[in-house]
């Protein structure tokens, strides 16, 4: 217990001066923090041995990740930055936890988040919890799964397959390089989530599980087909179309447009450092994603080994 | 991950409808919430085998008081109810976890809160993480623990001592009773806090670790003497005003008020159906708490074996 309350004390001084809009960090009861018209909220989970591993991450890599893995539901949302609140689990003699909220600390920086509060106990193995709020004047500037129409284009920032093919390298034994840093300290792109809200994206949603699985819940939240064209994937270095749309943990954001918001969004997200890719568009019919070969078939990845 | 997909579909089931104030639940990538003036946050874990049992405790136990634990520092601040996100880590096998969300739900149900998001993991042991929001519309509204001020008078609601009596019998055996009950089905006082905030109390915060314990966490905020009377202390049914001062787990909220707000707070308290007792007032001078026998003396409690 004393462990417990001196390692929160050294987080807190860790964490140094938190944003103005939090009124009452730690120390009270509760964290109090200055509201904006709507709360966006995002709770995520990591556990070791099934998120990740402590064999291939750091616990710096741990922190960093569970932070940007919550992040990236907020941008998905084009809410602007807010609080994150963490629960540790920790292992008996587990030694890294300053270096994971450390990280943490250096990402929320980064990104105009405050780490207002948060819970340390013990536990089996190092888990990690991230409950996230960003901040919107009103609802209706917020991007949802459910907002594409017919007529819309499909767009997706950066590169995709990059993290998935991190992963293979860490597990075949390379350790270092831009794939594999890609895997470990993945980057959430609230920024540029906000700026594509404010261009008029039509939906939103942060690809976790790989392109064709994330335009597929957009495609039934919103009650259309996306129909996509696979040569026309960003793909990061090395990686095959089929790997780019089947691999998770990108990041990147997947969403839809009315034409006449194109050239918006390519300058929102140039602005905020990051390049838009159009893969197709959005058409009336079944609520599925459909992906296309360049001589126009279906192409089925049910099932696709990735890698 | 199907069965995690299955049981998050199960979860949000049985969650039911949501309450007006969330205009989108789970289904997007975060959960979006209609803000008032101030948002009070509190996140908490706990675990098996470090914070509760599975051997003394049921699954809807480990769901109500994790829930119950984390609306009391809500409760303690004096903010009004709000949302509860739900962080589960679920061992091999466990099939408890529907059982556990229902009794969430009921006791949120009962609270005037949302259940408005969540996530579903792996883990070694049943984890139990909750991140809660509570809202005010005005900073000025709440109550800190640092706002005790000399001449104020120190009062708590309810009885003390219940829920450590409680922990004592289930651990020699005893499976029922009121005192048991106390200790597995702690209630979280959302609307006496609420209330006796708006009585003018000065200063609040949720009996987790024993009143002399809490008293001085107060104290140490408030840079004040809070000075106790031991004898009036009011005690659960077979409890010694010893055990009651140092027993955790009360979730009874322990406040100051000024002297004009006396009657006010004991009117508001009651209106939610809890009595308040008047313990002692507080002094200028170190800040800690004193508790003093009927003698006047000053009993050190440090290091007390509670039972």
């Amino acid at each position: 217990m004393s462990t417990e309350l001196d390692l929160i004390a050294a987080i807190q001084a860790a964490l140094g001066p938190v944003p103005a809009r939090v009124l009452t960090g730690s120390g009270d009861d509760a964290a109090v923090v200055r509201a904006d018209g709507v709360a966006v909220t995002s709770i995520d989970s990591v556990v070791d041995g099934v998120h990740f591993s402590l064999s291939t991450h750091s616990p710096a890599d741990v922190g960093h990740k569970a932070l940007a893995t919550a992040l990236s539901d907020i941008a998905a949302m084009g809410a602007g930055p807010g609080e994150a609140y963490v629960a540790l689990g920790l292992p008996p003699g587990f030694e890294g936890a300053l270096e994971l909220v450390e990280a943490m600390r250096a990402l929320a920086l980064a990104q105009g988040v405050a780490i207002a509060g948060g819970d340390v106990v013990s536990a089996p193995v190092l888990s990690v919890t991230v409950s996230v709020t960003g901040w919107s004047g009103a609802a209706d500037r917020l991007v949802y799964r459910s907002g594409a129409r017919p007529g819309d284009l499909v767009g997706v920032t950066g590169e995709l397959g990059g993290s998935g093919a991190g992963l293979l390298a860490l597990r075949s034994g390379v350790t270092e390089g831009p794939l594999v840093e890609r895997h470990r300290r993945p980057q959430p792109l609230l920024a540029t989530g906000l700026a594509l809200a404010g261009a008029g994206v039509s939906a939103m949603i942060d690809v976790s599980d790989g392109v064709a699985t994330d335009a597929a819940h957009v495609a039934r939240a919103s009650g259309v087909t996306l129909h996509l064209r696979l040569p026309d994937l960003p793909l990061a270095p090395g990686v095959s179309a089929e790997d780019a749309a089947t691999a998770g943990d990108d990041y990147e954001l997947l969403f839809t447009a009315p034409p006449e918001a194109r050239a918006a969004a390519e300058r929102a997200a140039l602005a905020t450092g990051t390049r838009v890719s159009w893969l197709g568009d959005v058409r009336a019919g079944r609520a599925v994603a459909e992906l296309h070969a360049a001589d126009g078939r279906v192409v089925d990845l049910t099932g696709y080994e990735h890698g």
